[in-house]
């Protein structure tokens, strides 16, 4: 009894934490000393990560460092970390793009900052901040596509799983690069890549390093579909039409509706239904539901 | 040590409780107000659940609401709870098939009691009521398949995913269609939806409030097959002999089957491999295996 | 706070719990008796479990019973929990191959033994015995295929699934004839059944019996390809080169990428993220990082 009453309240307390914005998913208890990784990321500057303007509930996420195949460098992910805030606090939005800058989606790590941070402590605080980051970003309540041009190699394959889609232009790749340089995931590619395409693929595309080009991505589920164009400015204009498709609401629907499948993507059976019924409860009565109820009134 | 084995006897209760008839998801430590809901539920009438009697270990459940298009009134939903508690307590069964009167599925709700019910709070106790009965029905030890003929909107189409299996007519659809109504699920069609098709389908077919036609439906995974009459009478024999091929073995074989497989649905790993394990302690040895024994030594 | 500082520690414990080798699912908490079981087992005598010595990082195991299609003695079940403990020793292997004697794969249990221990006692015991050796070889850190030449039937069916991936012969199937006997999976088959190919074609599967050949299996997501060749030491080779393909790292590298998707396997996403993390820890900074980070620097 006791332990069933604890049991209730534990969940009820998860599916509210998991509703909140801006919870790390790593502490102290984890060993994270998140303002020395801070202060080490710092050090390893170039590049930017740019974010556009609302453009129809839709903005646009930019990696750009052309002249390292956008690699991230610390600054980078420090400053990916303050964008998906600045998104985490957008309260009209309802779709993302995400892209990297001059034809080619981005290659990982910048090396310079890997070399500088090879202790396994260093290297696992840097792991806890980016993951930190992604899953705060594939929990936005925003509809997000990668636009995959060129190629998104190693942690930039990573980084493409915590978009909710990937659309992939003519000639592009995925390639989980990591056992070459004698690594794995960190940045939790390898837990979402079971998510979307199951163990057994993400067994093969890991220990193979597996090129998969955007025919093998719509096969395997890693990728929605080819986009026609492998021009830049087209290809992003062909992504937001194929986003325009999802994102035809109120944002507070599309909100609840991407909140609702992360709940069911994430949570056991019975927490994502206690999930659904409390995102339910945002838009039940609210302004969007009560204008559809008074327009099917009219309409009797 | 001490967490460990606390942990081991939560999972073992865990596992005890799963295979329990009639435990509601919720109760008042949720905020769940059973005798309340039900209440209100009562003041909206019309339209009734129907239950065939049995036909070679399988029962039909009929949605009776023709001049709503099987829309659920509150009082359907208060039979719907009683049916599926006769259902949990039919000691013979092993199948169950689930359609809508007059060649329909199901819309949903009754807009009416929609209606009445605009608060939070309530439309979060009308959601935890049919949460509870949808789990419990899919949780039965029946192989369950909806007859989709017609349309299966909103509400309806989210009954069908508490369901192991859809069978569609042709000419027929599903659709989620509640971002239209400023809505999302909140039936539980969300969480079991992402169980089914996986998390980026679930998305697209929310966000964009898709029409779903059998063979889109076969494609993705949310039908078995196009059953070839549109006709309500031949469907349901089209869907009988289809079911047939899954029950042919002794009641208690057929509910430990689906138990084993709702385990493996629900639970992590550890859990469902424990589950199964008490599954099958209760088959080993049993009637039905003494005689396949029995029959494999006279062979001999 | 506290509630969730606790939430914590027992994650971090988990996490660190599965990257452990020889820890047994089951204990006396769960009326598990181990000893006692093995006494048991070790009256039933009969076949062996053999294991070849390494060949490029690849070991293989043979179901050795061919009197009775490689059915499992009760003698075959002790050694194939030592040979299990070896393989978890082995801390060079990149990969397993798993086939039965003369042309077939197994047929389950020796029914022999099976009618010794009708009691549902001994049935469970028996059950937490093989569920146990089972899920240890699951977790290997090698990538491990089932060569499924003939018949895998009943706990052979199960058997494959404890593999990361089948391979099947012309000719060959996979068949859960459980309920033929009265009876459900019992060795952890259902459970990863459905984490293979989802619930509902689990649950036709079993509640069927239906026989899966080669080109149905590859349909299903069940097996990845039909080798060419149905000569048991040609297909073998077919396999071995197969997995070549998978296992070109260094062990320490190949064993990390098994580990991480084990853990997106078995665990909900934060704590797979929290273990792809830890494992990441062991190879960031190791030889083979700082071989290829010094190769990357010579190509400047």
């Amino acid at each position: 009894m006791a332990v069933s009453l604890w049991k209730s309240l534990l969940q009820t307390t998860k599916s509210r934490l998991f509703l909140q914005r801006g919870v790390s998913l790593y502490n102290g208890v984890h060993g994270f000393e998140e303002e020395a990784i801070k202060k080490k990321l710092q050090q390893f500057g170039g590049g930017s990560i740019n974010l556009s303007k609302e453009d129809h509930g839709i903005r646009v996420l930019t990696l750009n460092n052309p002249k390292q195949m956008n690699a991230f460098t610390g600054t980078m992910m420090l400053e990916l970390q303050e964008r998906v805030t600045e998104l985490e606090n957008w309260k009209d939005g309802k779709g993302l793009i995400i892209h990297g800058a001059e034809n080619t989606f981005c290659s990982g790590s910048d090396l310079n900052a890997v070399r500088a941070m090879s202790s396994s402590e260093d290297g696992m605080n840097m792991c806890m901040f980016m993951q930190s980051t992604l899953t705060r970003l594939k929990r936005l309540p925003l509809i997000s596509v990668a636009v995959v041009q060129g190629k998104a190699l190693g942690g930039g394959a990573e980084f493409t799983t915590a978009c909710d889609f990937r659309l992939m232009t003519p000639g592009s790749e995925i390639r989980f690069v990591h056992k070459q340089m004698g690594l794995v995931p960190g940045w939790g590619g390898a837990a979402r890549l079971v998510q979307i395409v199951g163990s057994g693929v993400a067994l093969k595309l890991l220990s193979g390093a597996l090129r998969v080009d955007p025919e093998r991505a719509v096969h395997l589920g890693l990728a929605e579909e080819t986009l026609p164009s492998s021009d830049e400015t087209r290809s992003l204009e062909e992504a937001q039409a194929w986003l325009n498709k999802y994102t035809k609401a109120p944002a507070e629907v599309i909100q609840a509706v991407k909140k609702v499948v992360t709940a069911g993507r994430e949570l056991q059976l019975e927490a994502a239904l206690r999930a659904e019924k409390d995102i339910f409860g945002t838009v039940w009565g609210g302004p969007a539901n009560l204008q559809a109820l008074a327009q099917s009134t009219k309409r009797k």
